[in-house]
């Protein structure tokens, strides 16, 4: 691909091989948004002094992007194409003026509007884990895991932008034989995952075959799942997870599109058993993105140090792919509608450097970990600050990266 | 309460003491309309005209009942009492042409926007019955339900209004020692349910409290939570309920206020051992509400034969309030936001017949019921209308009723 004409700053995670979409306010009310290196195209101005394509000119004139999500894979396309062209041609001589500007000139909001949020838990090593603290007397993994892709629906109310800080949830808690009561969580966590999110939707009553899952995937965030797994353990037989995950779950303000992640497509792990027939797509949809979290205390972000990083993984290791979960989660009619957030689960690898939450990485508190300020982590403390990252790179192809899912923890009331 | 000056049939759901409010679309678009005997009083003409509260007006302008509903208590109220002048009063006289219509000419739409869904398990009954049936080996009630409203959260997408036909979901089922497979579930089931709709919600962050459970609770539905028995049975652990729960929920057209239901509040059933002080409400709040579920099969239809009453219950049985599930429900910070919906999870009294499920009233099929057209049924068969119905009588009050929730069951594809 041509060189874009804005600089892009080595390392960035939004190369001219990215362009991921976003909705931003300048000032005057959030808009569809395109990161460029450092830089911003305003997708409104743009569509206004009609330079982008006819079809897409409505939707960039909403807040958000779920109107061009809805829009379609072509008109996706053709938007793509023509971003890089105006970034990349003399055309971006004629660019209006205000319609490239610093990244830091906008306030990020959420890009799309979750209507439905479901949950996945497609990591085998996090589902194994889990298992085994969660059900110590028990085989971990329950006899339903390698048959399908095991999900809840989560909260959608409570999905926040990246920076928003998280409250400490209180919650009813049950510790040794004394009664429940209602407490602060002492066991705050977070859980490391990636999400979908849906384009166009399906009717009810109909179902999406996997191998149509690439018309009905727009993109995907960094996702954080703040978890209180004190409240979760009490409260979450026989129906799943509820208070334990639903005061909060941050995304990343950048949504990378398929298409900029079509390069990294790769296989997925095998499965075994071979699943149903509706699982089993035609390609592969495994996705090869690195990913990190780091942690930073108060004290640490007070003496201007950096965020350590305390953990290493890669999405691509994941049983289920985003294919087989949308394909799973419709098969009985539901319908998906644009901007529902599919996200995977916790994304851990096969050893506690890769483990995609703090429960599994001090296995539950038995095995602290140091930070630089010479405090130790079992869960999270009030005034830490957890990002995540995400990344995809390759030899001949332009870094695609996701940003940053950002979060502090503050204390909440009594 | 005086005479409405329009009749209002004997036996009438919708007395001058109800008033409930739905959104219908009289051929031009849905609007926020309220029921009286048979009749509608289109309330956005009404308010145009000039005739309601002034801070009723614009959210009378919308196609549902969000705005309204977002709008508090005080302006409820004084739109309620503005609405009883004009049908008991001279003012009748003067309702401009076309306000008071046929409730036949309006089709019926969902009256508000459920952002987010959740389903209770508040039936001691219920919850005891399923965990029997799920769980033979173990304690059928678990340690935590006791102590706290169990609940997980539902898919908004496809809460759907009465009327709206339901397609035999497919899923994976597995069946003894074979390997799972996708097919037609063979265990379609009722969910006898009552919801209630959040008013204005809360800050994410802050919690509503029980005494102020009254500001934030709009108003109540029928609520018929499909389930597919065989599919639950397979995915439900350990995450809950999805798909067996996701393809379809059924509400009742006509939301009836709090107010209208105030007459009918009771004590509830005592609990034992006594909930954490944020779960104890000053006042009561189980409501005496009766209700029924009537089942006819196609067969029965065609030739002209009534639905049967297969259940019988009352609502003031549940163990669990509504201003419990709602105080639970927020008390880590999640936003509830308005037009949530909030079920009460299947409501069951203690003889088979006041279930709520037919996996209850046929003991999982052990039991089956006979139709008046010679059939059986252990679960639901395709072409067959369910029909949930809820009811107040008291001496002194008119009745309050909610209509009909009403499903009939389709084939799906293969």
């Amino acid at each position: 691909m041509s060189e874009p004409r804005v600089p892009v700053p080595a390392g960035s995670d939004f190369t001219i091989d990215n362009l991921p979409y976003g909705a931003g306010d300048p000032g005057d009310g959030p808009r569809p948004i395109c990161a460029i290196g450092d830089h911003v195209l305003d997708l409104r101005s743009l569509a206004e002094a009609g330079m982008l394509p006819p079809e897409a000119v409505e939707s960039f004139g909403e807040e958000r992007l779920d109107a061009f999500m809805a829009s379609g894979r072509p008109v996706w396309q053709e938007t793509r194409a023509r971003l890089v062209e105006l970034l990349t041609t003399d055309e971006f001589d004629r660019l209006p003026e205000g319609v490239l500007r610093a990244a830091g000139e906008f306030q990020m909001v959420l890009p799309f509007r979750p209507g439905d949020f479901v949950d996945f838990y497609s990591s085998l090593e996090h589902a194994t884990n889990l298992g085994r603290m969660f059900r110590p007397d028990s085989e971990p993994l329950l006899p339903n895991w390698r048959h399908l892709p095991v999900g809840y629906h989560g909260r959608a109310s409570s999905i926040v932008i990246s920076g928003t800080p998280v409250t400490r949830p209180r919650g009813q808690v049950k510790a040794g034989d004394d009664p429940p009561d209602l407490r602060p969580t002492a066991a705050l966590d977070i859980e490391l995952e990636m999400g979908f999110a849906v384009g166009p939707g399906n009717d009810l009553g109909t179902a999406i075959a996997i191998d149509d899952a690439g018309d009905h995937i727009f993109g995907m965030v960094l996702v954080n799942d703040w978890s209180a797994r004190d409240i979760q353990r009490w409260e979450y037989q026989p129906l799943g997870p509820f208070l334990g995950k639903s005061f909060a779950t941050t995304v990343s303000p950048w949504v990378v599109t398929m298409e900029a992640l079509a390069p990294f497509v790769t296989a997925p792990p095998v499965q075994d058993p071979q699943p149903p027939a509706y699982l089993r797509a035609s390609r592969d949809w495994a996705i090869d993105i690195q990913l990190e979290i780091l942690l930073a205390s108060s004290v640490m972000r007070e003496a201007g140090a950096d965020p350590v990083v305390i953990s290493r993984t890669n999405f691509a290791g994941m049983y289920w792919t985003i294919a087989q979960q949308l394909a799973h989660a419709t098969v009985n009619g539901t319908n998906a509608r644009t901007g529902d957030l599919y996200a995977s689960g916790t994304i851990s690898g096969p050893d506690p450097g890769s483990y995609g939450s703090l429960i599994e990485i001090t296995w539950n508190g038995r095995d602290p970990i140091g930070l630089p300020d010479g405090s130790e982590r079992r869960f999270l403390e009030d005034g830490d600050t957890v990002i995540l990252r995400g990344w995809c790179e390759r030899e001949g192809t332009g870094r695609v990266g996701f940003g940053e899912c950002r979060g502090t923890v503050v204390a909440g009331g009594t």
